[in-house]
């Protein structure tokens, strides 16, 4: 279906790039070939030909983006969540990614994904995957014909893993080199779905297939996703693994692998220091906060406040299934929450997340990743010019004793809503349920 | 309806009183006379002639029980969530309950919480109210038709709080005590709805009032519930008020209010120090941890492992609307994570709390309080004796790509399960959903 031009009546709201949140009861939202044209309180004259669709009394918000997510533990997400991070890794993590070895698992596992994912709130996401280039082509596949926008990783492994998921034999990343190329020549297809680089993390990666990653990014321009400072074990690992880095993000930088001119994302953060902080700020990496994954793997509470503050671009993720919940409503309430408790715990100074922070952090904030990317437009806002990916909530089964202010609807929506509420969405203009 | 004898088969999972799980796919389970006869993995010959009611491949739990939560503030859950805790009693919980003096305001606030709570999971709970005994009779009217099991509980209030929720002038407990009297004279109709004494904490009654409500304990043998250590400027104030208690829990103790012959519940425990942990434990009063108000309220995270390991009977509370969801399902998820962010972040020694344990503190860990009360027997468990309260779950929609054993089954549920997963619901054997 080609992208048209349309305007949608309803209840708007949405943070404007600055992060204010702006609320509009029975506004006009005017798509404009897959982009935003901006939003009315009456219709304007020259949009007055379009096709008018009315949500009287829905919410309508931006799409929001889940900024890191691993798309093979969808099967056993809500399992083992008693494990101690290394055991889960061993028992559940690791056997499970094996099983994408099996292209008719991977169909049966990854469309219950995706049909998942086209009933819920989030239009755009960042995958991990696994190391098999036809699963990773089979989800890209689903994720195209759904319509949502993704960018997905295969990922890279060439040591300290199960050796049914180490990619060629010790000291040869050239396996697993030549793999991301073979897959990279396969994604030039798509239209809403994007090949990002996805190292697994420093131990899992020799420094040969680091070169080779290097290199491979210079060539085709693509983005980088990895994990960065999840746990205090994993640090110190990477301090033995790294004894020349400063800090674990340096270890990446030292690879030519942490920002600057290039999109890259770290996942967690959550024990990043001042240096660390500040070499996320300098170099533009995005920090994806996944604020419930790091209470059940006992990682602890990402510094959120001094991320913002230090001006590290933030989104937030669900990192499925080290957290159960596909929704980023959830992660912004669980980010909320957290960031209450590390208040209470850690420190006072550190202001707790306010509603409207975490709206902006799972709409615009992380949305912007895609700005940076080619080929797409900023997403999570509705300012002109932003890619249009608009979320239609029908809240009437939220609803008390009294009428609320749309601020408020937002705050009960983000709390309390799951995918029933969600009645209609649209991705990059096309409405994709 | 009057109760009757029959046998529910299904994939039954439950924790005994000692709290070890037991699974049992495709087991009987026995209701005579209101209770459970217990669970049997073939049909026992001496039930063969009664009604058998065939759940095959749905899940059959224990009823959930709900140890604390206020029903006049789910009107107003999950708004104002970035108050803090002092601004929001200010702005939204007084101001809110201040309108239950209106029937009519109650009438529409009390019939969309019951509503509510039919469709969910949990078949006993323990309401704080308001002031107001027009509308806490109303409630306790429309919990009675429904089916579920709760204690209600009328609040004393007369002194640090808004004027007009203050009950009588300055010095002068009798206007509270008085409305007690003639509140419990009207509970005699319930045959599932019971009276609870519900100071609201120290610092909302004098201790004339509190003189008072010792006596109405001792004359109508009536259990209570209230408020213990929450947080810790709240815990600074109990101090200035009680110079001459040891803690908190000993100035409910010096009012012969804290436990000991009466079945006493108080909510949070989340800054017990020893002593007042040893001195729940003397005295038998239980614990309601209630993590996600906890964290909301930035209260902290309750020592769990140490309340379980000092043998204070415990349980879990919603805590609407500090914490925003009804579901003890969505209690027992949180109170695992944020054990674990507790060991992160506080004490590494304390073990978080396993599945199992959550499990058990939802079922039979609350459920053991009605135990303790006049008139009702222990709920939360199938094993013989126990009220037979019983949550049928459809749980297809939450499938793997895999089957799953009933003990997962169990832990996705927990953590994924919303309204749409709960078929059915048996309380003392009375089918009310």
């Amino acid at each position: 279906m080609d992208t048209v031009n349309f305007v949608l009546q309803g209840d708007l709201c949405f943070c404007e790039n600055s992060g204010v949140l702006k609320t509009l009861e029975g506004g006009f939202l005017v798509c404009r070939n897959g982009k935003s044209a901006g939003v009315f309180p009456q219709m304007p004259e020259e949009y007055a030909s379009l096709p008018l669709i009315n949500y009287g009394g829905k919410l309508i918000i931006p799409g929001l983006t889940d900024l890191h997510t691993h798309a093979p533990q969808y099967g056993f997400r809500a399992l083992g969540m008693d494990l101690e991070l290394l055991e889960w890794l061993e028992t559940r993590a690791f056997p499970e990614e094996a099983r994408y070895g099996d292209i008719e698992y991977a169909r049966r596992a990854y469309s219950l994904l995706v049909e998942d994912l086209k009933k819920g709130p989030n239009t755009r996401f960042c995958f991990f995957t696994t190391i098999h280039v036809p699963a990773v082509i089979l989800l890209m596949d689903l994720l195209e014909e759904s319509g949502l926008v993704s960018f997905v990783g295969k990922v890279n492994m060439d040591r300290n893993c199960p050796e049914n998921l180490r990619e060629g034999g010790e000291n040869n990343p050239e396996t697993s080199l030549t793999a991301t190329r073979e897959w990279i020549r396969l994604c030039g297809k798509y239209q809403n779905t994007r090949p990002i680089l996805t190292p697994r993390f420093i131990p899992s990666c020799s420094d040969g297939l680091f070169r080779g990653l290097a290199e491979i990014q210079k060539t085709y321009m693509l983005p980088l996703q990895s994990h960065l400072s999840e746990n205090k074990n994993e640090i110190a690992w990477v301090r033995e693994l790294c004894p020349e880095s400063k800090n674990y993000g340096d270890a990446y930088a030292r690879r030519d692998l942490f920002g600057g001119d290039v999109p890259t994302i770290m996942a967690h953060c959550v024990w990043s220091n001042d240096d660390e902080i500040q070499l996320l700020a300098k170099q533009g990496v995005f920090a994806a906060h996944c604020p419930q994954s790091n209470a059940n793997l006992s990682s602890g509470i990402a510094p959120v406040r001094r991320l913002l503050d230090a001006g590290v671009p933030l989104g937030l993720g669900s990192d499925v299934a080290g957290g159960v919940h596909t929704s980023i409503f959830r992660a912004m309430a669980d980010a909320i929450q957290i960031s209450k408790l590390r208040r209470a715990l850690v420190n006072q100074d550190e202001k707790p997340l306010t509603l409207e922070e975490a709206f902006y952090l799972g709409t615009a904030g992380g949305g912007a990743f895609f700005g940076r990317a080619r080929g797409f437009g900023p997403a999570g806002s509705f300012e002109p010019g932003f890619d249009f990916d608009a979320v239609i909530i029908n809240d009437t089964g939220l609803a008390g004793p009294e009428k609320l202010s749309l601020r408020d609807r937002l705050e009960r929506v983000v709390y309390l809503s799951d995918d029933r509420h969600i009645e209609s969405k649209y991705v990059r203009g096309k409405q994709v349920l």
